[in-house]
């Protein structure tokens, strides 16, 4: 089985050709110096090649090795932290950062498709440098200027990692009920007592020291309050010192991800300093929440298209049966049309994954740094709005996705050193953390629909809808199937608006479909824009790039299409049927 | 974590209600002093006791501890072979067997909830059985006397044990390219050489011997034949002797069914017999392939039923979050409406799932027992045509099932000492083994649907017309829309047999969404039956129990019915967008 091999071209065609990324930057005055489309791809270029030539072969020897627990220690598999060494001095971990503390300032349209490159060569690997980030975009949006002076420069540099602690067994979904405590004092500092569980990088041996964000609640208070406590002691210059009391009490055993370390924090006086207000933790810990939310679909983005190519390659290679209708000469199981119709599936399901992560990333963009007030404000809802989408739906196919592909293997699908099952066991989890797709979808229909009165939605619509009848070199037949389920969907989340009060268990009942309509939508918007824009710009373009957009558009509005439908109708049946049975009869 | 707790009461209305056992026993001469319906209930509940207690507890610890090799020498998990030993003495494998070779000579419809309890308790533990009792009805089906009398008793009593010998690293779904050799000996016998890979329980420590079912060519022949051979020589009077050549080169490491040895197999010069006849070994080993499908269909079947009762009571027990609506106060997750959609999805697949592995093991009794030849002849059509249908749709439920079940844990659901990622794992393979879904629905749609000209779907479409119209308790509206989909179905394999010729990418393009289609189209018919014959027969059953199917057939009819146009509609498109990409554009 060969490594893994970035999809380098899709990604410049997303960037130039559909999201005209150079116009994007050169429009906005702090990325027009930064950035543009050479600079864009040699990132690129060097992601994938640091990706595929350090990272991944680690991945498959990492699974079988995993995390190991010893006297309170804990230790990455062979090679991951001095893989890690490499991945900190290239600079990958600010590469988004911001510039006055040591980071790239780089935008986020970037920075997501180098997640996926990270993702796809290795999900346990990428983990621990996504928390790093996103602990340090927290700490930039909420901490004071001692705080960031402190911490960022050494999170950036990937000196140091993060790690987020929010969940303690009685306390998941639902942090209400947090325990851990944080007691002020005198230098305004706080001590932390309590214990988390399921914490994801919170030990390791891949760094100097770890910056937790740990939620707890001051003495006296039930509200949450933000707190950045070191693993090891930090002075005011910035200097790791001793022990602060964070230690890994255990390691869980996982289905997968097996070489990320999940671990039982416990906090025992150990000092931390409040980051943004007491008592509004929750609010702040959403800043790095969100952030990983769409690293995490883009993990499951790239854990498709990682295991697209090692499927694709078998399929092209292993000679089964002959073709329907040929001669009955052994041929490569990909002349069958179930084993295309599978590769094809995950295809059109990433690369439209693809452009929704890129398009979240570039509503990210516009909400930092866009000067424009009313664009700025729709930018920073539709990013709100399309976050949970891209968690939720990105994973959801990500795992079907790793599903087809090991099915394409057959029986060697299932045997460890083919590789392909580690996909669908590290993946599986994407769909849980940070927030369980059910959230998402609840928080996507509830709080980013309903609760704005669907005016974000709308306004993405209408774009939508001017850009469709923009076109001239799609199938009209697809753009009308397009714009009718837009009006569809747009209709549906009108009339579950209007029974909101008088059914509280709706949103709550048809929320995972709604979102999968949602995204379902997108796809479909996205594939008639990447065939109208290959096609648009084919003097540019490789051929086999235009004609596989083509053809891939085709293949979705042929075959993929009818899923909408399918979660519309249950997004419009109402709750009654969910809510009905007695919880005893379950 | 409480311990797996059998679906009895399901499982009897099933029998008693919706098949009317009792009658269909009565009916048969051959059954009617065997069975009716106290003995079915005795024998159920003894072997949901023995599952309960023996077998599941033994299910993790398999898990963690694995199948071992050593010294060419395979070892199950600790607990297996005394389980087993209690499995044997309890008469489990000869249940559906031959009375005159030691068999109990129980009609399949029983059989298969049997089998479902044996899954549901652990799937690799269950393996060991399910490939004896086929071994044993191959070679019932094909084998000349002497061998039955050699081999029957021992594999119904579960001394020895059976494995199914097919598949080369160069011969998978494609068995015309095996290299394992036969040569004839003078006494009638063959010397069997070559070697085989994937072969499940082809080597381990629960029984004396194991008799393998070999696909092998005979000296001089490219066709395939099969063969018995014993792990040890076995005199004329059954007694197993010494080593015959029959060898575990290994075992495979596995994602799941990790208790279950896969093992690469070598024949050394082994002596083998001849089963049926020289050169249709195919057909002969499918005899035992078809059973084995269905088995596995039941695999999937057993495995969602067993995380659905891990997942409905978590959902009951874990308390987060608020309902909707309601107090703030902290409540049972089954309060929320997306856990209730992924519970009810489970409950409604997995019971309307049960009833189609029934509806088969109904089938497979009259082709065996009737005596009418029309009768007899149709039950073998229609058994041949549900078997792909109940082993792949099944199987595919089963890890939709089993993936809803885990989500419902959140967090604790991606933990292997939770236990419900196991589910996952185990119940993957059923997908891949015993013929893909792919390769199940090519036979559906080819050979089953459009080769037979739609002849016996069409008898069971009138048949399943006639009981929807007689139905009087159900709502009118959900009748119609079956109705509808009923003939939807039966017009799209009447254009597909139309295009045959024309387009021959088209069956193979478009079988898994048929199969798939006229899966929801059964599940649809069976909630209905169920729902009628429950409210019909409500006198003599539990409130609860009427209450449930009314409920869960609203259920499936609004929010799940909507599966089978999706499904449909990819049926109805053509092979075209499937086929298109070049090859070299994958």
């Amino acid at each position: 089985m060969s490594s893994y091999q970035a999809p380098l071209q899709d990604m410049q065609f997303l960037l130039q050709q559909v999201f005209d990324a150079d116009s994007v930057w050169q429009a906005i005055p702090a990325l027009a110096e930064t950035i543009e489309s050479d600079t864009a791809a040699a990132i690129l270029a060097e992601a994938a090649k640091f990706n595929e030539e350090v990272v991944a072969p680690l991945n498959r020897a990492g699974d079988e090795q995993g995390v190991s627990f010893d006297n309170g220690q804990v230790t990455t598999p062979a090679g991951y932290a001095a893989a890690y060494q490499q991945y900190m001095e290239g600079g990958w971990i600010g590469l988004c950062g911001e510039p006055e503390f040591g980071g790239m300032g780089m935008p986020k349209m970037l920075g997501v498709l180098v997640d996926e490159l990270g993702y796809s060569a290795s999900n346990a690997f990428n983990l621990y440098a996504s928390l790093t980030a996103g602990a340090a975009l927290c700490i930039h949006a909420h901490g004071d200027e001692a705080l960031k002076q402190r911490f960022l420069p050494k999170l950036y540099s990937g000196e140091w990692a993060g790690a987020m602690d929010m969940t303690e067994p009685q306390a998941g979904s639902d942090l209400r009920h947090i325990l851990t405590k944080a007691t002020p004092q005198a230098d305004g500092s706080y001590r932390i007592n309590g214990s988390k569980i399921f914490i994801t990088g919170g030990d390791h041996d891949l760094t100097e020291n770890i910056i937790h964000l740990v939620l707890a609640k001051i003495d006296g208070s039930d509200g949450i309050s933000l707190f950045a406590v070191p693993k090891l002691a930090v002075d005011e210059a910035g200097n790791s010192g001793e022990s602060n009391g964070v230690t890994a009490g255990a390691i869980e055993h996982k289905m997968g991800l097996k070489a990320s370390a999940t671990c039982v924090m416990h906090y025992d006086n150990a000092q931390g300093y409040l980051v943004g207000r007491a008592n509004r933790g929750l609010v702040c810990m959403f800043t790095m929440m969100n952030y990983e939310r769409l690293s995490i679909g883009i993990q499951g983005l790239g854990s498709a298209q990682a295991a697209y190519s090692l499927a694709a390659e078998y399929a092209k290679e292993r000679k089964q049966g002959s073709a329907p209708g040929a001669s009955a000469e052994i041929a490569p199981i990909i002349v069958h049309g179930d084993v295309r119709r599978m590769l094809l599936n995950i295809r059109c399901l990433t690369e439209a994954g693809r452009a929704m992560a890129v398009m979240t990333g570039l509503q990210l963009d516009l909400a930092k740094f866009a000067e424009d007030p009313h664009q700025k404000a729709y930018a920073t809802k539709l990013a709100a709005l399309l976050t949970p989408v891209t968690k939720a739906f990105l994973t959801d196919r990500g795992l079907d996705c790793t599903i087809d592909a090991q099915q394409v293997f057959g029986g060697h699908g299932y045997i460890r050193e083919t590789g392909i099952e580690q996909w669908v066991r590290d993946t599986r989890i994407a769909q849980i953390y940070e927030g369980t797709n059910g959230i998402q979808a609840i928080d996507f229909l509830g709080r980013k629909l309903v609760a704005d009165r669907a005016e974000t939605l709308n306004q993405l619509l209408a774009e939508m809808t001017d850009a469709l009848t923009s076109f001239s070199r799609v199938p009209a037949a697809y753009v009308e199937h397009q714009l009718a389920q837009q009006r569809q969907f747009s209709d549906a989340i009108a009339a579950i608006a209007e029974q909101k009060s008088t059914a509280p268990d709706l949103i709550n009942a048809v929320a995972v479909d709604a979102l999968n309509a949602f995204g379902y939508m997108l796809c479909g918007y996205y594939w008639l824009t990447m065939s109208e824009r290959a096609q648009a710009c084919q003097a540019k373009l490789p051929v086999t790039l235009v004609r596989s957009k083509q053809k891939l558009c085709d293949y979705y509005f042929t075959r993929l299409v009818g899923r909408f439908d399918m979660h519309l109708a249950a997004v419009t049946c109402g709750a009654d049927s969910t809510m009905q049975l007695e919880a005893e009869l379950f």
